[in-house]
């Protein structure tokens, strides 16, 4: 519980190589946790090779952790092996509809959680990595996937070089209904965001960027419309290229 | 680690209600993952009302443990409480697009999946409801969910009344690849899927469904293309009358 409730993104990672025995409990960790109907219609590329990490860190926005960290983990969503078996087995599906996307993507995520935990659990640190959805058919071709495999999130794993500050959230209040969606307010909504709003980060983030408040820093600096339609239709195209469709 | 890999669904429940501070306790776990660009665009609706969970029920194929079990959480992808902060402070983004879905997907599953281990480790027992986004639109009109508030998944929650043997994995070295996927030859294939094949539940199955292997009960019975063609297509649709665009 401690455990949990103590998480932090670790950024930044001593050279310490992670043990092969670690490393497989981590794993086997990962393929413990729940999946739909125990397909297990994933797969995760273990990247420790330096050159491979160099070729792989553009297309996770040259963020400095992963050319560091010893181990790079990218789980995705595969339906290959399970076609595969199909195929041998006389008979054959499709699972590349909007449906399975999500499935697969719930799965890869729940796998990576416990490979979190797990981690965390041996002393390493981990890092989400955001950026493999945006780039998953560049990352796709460095890691020689067949279609059906599609990267769905990537951990950064190491022994920390350093443990950052705990990161804020919104007031457990604030997400969680009771029987109903409790629809906000205005002066609710400015409550909820009050405290992570008033972080001396938060001003800081402000001030940098010469905007007026918070909410326009993630939405006209972090996470503007144009990229997000341009890393959509990138991500689309390349589905779609795999026989996925979407309605 | 000894509660990552025992994890088992528990679908059988005591009556015994789920105390606050534990539940409390549970749900703080949740949130304290790592979530993207840490926005929390996800809420929780806990349902513990008997006639809100029979209404919920036919959603989830009646599967007993919905009415069973004190507690069910669902966890959605939610962007309307980030919209209204945004509307509050002079700004607007369109999160609703390919990519978002994706991450919000992936941030609920990770909160879920705190959520289990938080439970666990109290000595509750959770079973995931793959359920839920077959039937989002249904869900979404009983818990009153907003536009931009979408199930992803759901957890019964609760005092196990019996707990199952552990299920079958594939082997650790089926689902790991070592620098670039290591595609799978026939040979391979049949060796990987062995011993699930080989299980008594396997074989029976596969007598039950009057199928000639394992393979072919998941695509012919459980997983039928036209199940989640029909699925899909409703989900496709309610999402896009949200206003969500795929490509």
């Amino acid at each position: 519980m401690e455990l949990l409730v103590n998480h932090r993104s670790v950024r930044s990672y001593l050279s310490t190589e992670i043990e092969e025995k670690v490393l497989s409990e981590v794993l086997l960790s990962g393929i413990r946790a729940s999946n739909t109907g125990n397909m297990q219609l994933y797969s995760v590329v273990v990247t420790k090779d330096v050159q491979k990490k160099e070729l792989l860190s553009p297309f996770h926005f040259n963020q400095p952790m992963v050319n560091q960290a010893p181990v790079l983990l990218t789980i995705c969503f595969d339906i290959n092996r399970f076609y595969k078996w199909c195929e041998a087995r006389n008979t054959r599906t499709d699972f590349k509809d909007l449906l399975w996307l999500l499935n697969g993507t719930i799965d890869a995520s729940i796998l990576a959680q416990n490979i979190c935990i797990a981690s965390e659990n041996l002393g390493l640190g981990v890092c989400y990595l955001g950026t493999t959805l945006y780039n998953a058919p560049e990352i796709s071709l460095v890691l020689k996937l067949p279609v059906g495999v599609i990267p769905i999130t990537a951990l950064t794993v190491g022994y920390p070089a350093f443990i950052p500050e705990i990161s804020d959230r919104l007031p457990l209040e604030a997400i969680v209904h009771y029987e109903e969606y409790n629809e906000y307010s205005e002066s609710q909504i400015i409550e909820i965001y009050k405290d992570k709003e008033a972080l001396l980060t938060s001003e800081r983030f402000v001030a940098e960027n010469g905007k007026e408040n918070l909410a326009q820093v993630y939405t006209e600096v972090r996470y503007k419309v144009s990229d997000s339609e341009f890393f959509t239709n990138k991500l689309s195209k390349f589905l779609i290229s795999q026989g996925f469709s979407f309605e």
